[in-house]
């Protein structure tokens, strides 16, 4: 049994743990009354601001504890966009937010604001120039993410802050995957994270507001957490949250080289173990326990089976049942193939063994899926006589259809073309994505009768 | 020690610390994914779901976690409001909900709605005819509370959800003072609660929406809890809420027997004890924990100091720094007595002997207040000469200009006034409230140099 799915989340750390059974006994109260009782819930809630307040690099009163990350996210964003509605309504996005951004922006657009989307490069991460030439006189707001929470990829935030701080223009900075390996560096604004992700309990956000930033809390009046978070404190999840942070972040550095360790392993040996699979994300950049591999001829959610079978829980960007966008639209705004997609995010502690004995499963399990989904075996065989052929694979789910083109590239002679028919959402990013891998020309697509018909010319 | 503030907040339930144990364990993953991890997260999940809807008497589809009770409120309003915004923007609400739904209310006539809000009578409950009166044709929506969280008093909420019907109009019963005690009878349409009132962790709220009720969820999309509560699912802290509202539900009958008994000695005996005492609250249609009273000449918060030293821990609507709002509006609306305002309410368990000690301490620890705030000791002395007399004051909270009045109100004859300079807002509630305690007339208010002027008349 190895669970490999940190970046949704970790267990709950020992030390939290213990934390919060203490504060269960003695945080209870409502910390607005006079009361002992309320008086203890108090200290124990000063005490937690604090501590993470120190682990962020801010200052206590600029944290608020929200009852998610998502909730940090939506309060920062709207809370935000609010405060500096006089200024402007235009927001700035990267493509590869988290779904709680991506989600806060169209609500934000079906409200008549305006949002600018900035594209990332095929290793997953932004220009700094691209926030740089996106700031316009009514820039209210940008967010970025640290890292990018489907293949780990680390963004310059310190040079988008900057940028953003030259144009007067706050910076929401995502952290929910890096906040565990360290402070995010920068003159950033404001800050979003998620304890369920650093080895803390569920039900704690953290959204960091620095002094000076305009803000408006949106909703009904409440007087608690500077009145940017309704609802009765959850003292006892916020101590062991804070705990927790303290905790991993004293393991953090030696953690971060031993997973990097572990996840460039993988890197390296999944390309030779499996044949026809795309590594992605940044090599060098990235967080330490994540690593995210793409494989052509096989469905995700399959796949994810025969590994969970094989006792390995990993998480997959081309799961319909994830909950982040389907198809995973951070790898559709890479360019890079999202069939047969495996995201492996190591938690704290993650055996090296079990690494190992899933580097010797993986091999298996692809060859498996592939043989049920009919994937071609190896390169086409004899030349051709038609020069073009029509593969029709209308209702047919990826990777049926990129399975299909595999099968027929050989039966046209270099130059012919093939057309295949989907209506597959996820054949826009995968057949052009496998022409890449193969060397292939993907001419582009067509509209059809049923469908969508897209365009490949062999080229080899 | 005795914690009787357990209308705030009550400890964890034991059995509801167990089931948080066994599913930090069981229940940290994410409930979406695949693998075993997540599957049995989500098996937890459901079962609370269902044990839940099974206390509440509805299907497990209607029921959506929150991160608390106050969520639950503010989700349930807004996505009610906006479900029926094609019939109309008219919004029903009792004077004595609970802040969360008044300051719902106020977001929403801030957005152009309209809201009645129905009074109550002397005892706090409010006649179903009010509500029938006040439904129209644009009605979107009825909220009441099951029982007031001050005062205790159990509202008519199965007569009011009837005349709601009749009207084709959903009404929301906020339960958050009553659940752990039992169904919520009638055909309600929503339902709020929170389970750190019945012996869950905080960190869990309930709405319930019957199935028919238009509701549209406000905020960023996220497909979990039905779409209607954003966020990573606190499945430990929900199956630990689900398990304490079982356990506490199995002793309630029992318990409540007891807890009433309990009640009814302290409204019986404080007034004995304690001299210009006002019991409030309908003494018979009650939550079985609650009693509450306020004493002439008394400041709230600094009784709550001399009690919390003497052990107790209550609270009080009178009090700046409880989290409702202040002066009490639920004692305003009852047109009752809020100065020395003190909330007794007792946690199931609540031991007799505790009682009986704060019965015993409750004289000495009022009289000590009214000593060092040179409350009068008793009746007025002889008559005097002056037909009408100043009292100046501005500047002094409440009780003092009270305490003023009664010191002076003998210096009139009968038939002769006190004009009270005041500018505390508690006054305009305490000077008519204490005119009725001690048979004098309160002529009405008038505009002043300095704050407002009270005029009473001397009748005996």
């Amino acid at each position: 049994m190895a669970y490999f799915d940190a970046a949704s989340a970790v267990p709950l750390h020992p030390v939290a743990r213990q934390a919060l059974l203490a504060s269960l006994d003695e945080g209870w109260a409502d910390p607005a009354r006079l009361y002992r009782e309320g008086r203890r819930a108090r200290m124990l809630l000063d005490a937690a601001r604090e501590a993470v307040a120190e682990a962020v690099g801010c200052r206590a009163d600029e944290v608020v504890f929200t009852p998610s990350g998502t909730r940090a996210v939506h309060t920062g964003v709207a809370g935000a966009l609010a405060g500096r509605r006089r200024v402007g309504r235009h927001l700035i996005v990267s493509t590869v937010e988290h779904s709680s951004v991506l989600h806060s922006a169209e609500v934000f657009e079906a409200d008549g604001g305006t949002v600018t989307r900035v594209p990332v490069n095929r290793a997953g991460a932004v220009d700094p120039s691209g926030y740089a030439d996106a700031l316009r006189e009514d820039t209210a707001l940008a967010v970025l993410q640290s890292a990018n929470h489907e293949v780990g990829t680390e963004q310059p935030v310190a040079e988008v802050a900057e940028a953003c701080r030259a144009a007067g223009v706050p910076l929401l900075v995502d952290a929910a995957q890096s906040l565990g390996w360290g402070r995010v560096e920068g003159g950033w604004s404001l800050l979003a994270a998620s304890a369920h992700k650093w080895g803390g309990p569920p039900g704690v956000g953290l959204l960091v507001v620095r002094k000076g930033v305009r803000f408006a809390a949106r909703g009904p009046v409440d007087e608690r957490e500077s009145g940017r978070a309704a609802g009765f404190e959850n003292i006892p999840a916020i101590v062991a949250a804070a705990a927790s942070l303290r905790a991993v972040r004293a393991e953090a550095a030696a953690e971060a080289v031993r997973l990097r360790e572990l996840t460039e392993r993988i890197r390296a040996r999944v390309p030779e173990l499996v044949p026809d699979v795309e590594v992605v994300g940044d090599p060098g950049r990235r967080l330490p326990g994540v690593v995210t591999f793409s494989c052509l001829y096989v469905d995700g959610e399959t796949l994810l089976h025969e590994l969970d079978r094989e006792g390995f829980s990993v998480s997959s960007g081309s799961s319909c049942t994830s909950s982040t966008l389907t198809p995973s639209h951070v790898l559709r705004a890479m360019g890079v193939l999202s069939e047969g997609n495996v995201r492996v995010s190591l938690p704290p502690g993650a055996a090296e063994e079990d690494v190992e004995r899933f580097l010797s499963v993986l091999p298996g399990a692809v060859a498996s899926v592939r043989e049920k989904l009919g994937a071609p075996a190896a390169a086409p065989a004899a030349p051709a006589a038609e020069d073009a052929v029509v593969v029709d694979a209308v209702g047919r789910r990826c990777p049926i259809p990129v399975i299909e083109l595999a099968k027929v590239i050989g039966d046209v002679p270099v130059g012919g073309t093939v057309r295949v028919l989907a209506d597959d959402e996820a054949a826009r990013l995968d057949i052009p994505a496998w022409c890449e891998m193969r060397g292939q020309e993907y001419v582009g697509e067509e509209p059809a009768d049923r469908g969508v018909a897209y365009v490949v010319r062999r080229l080899s």
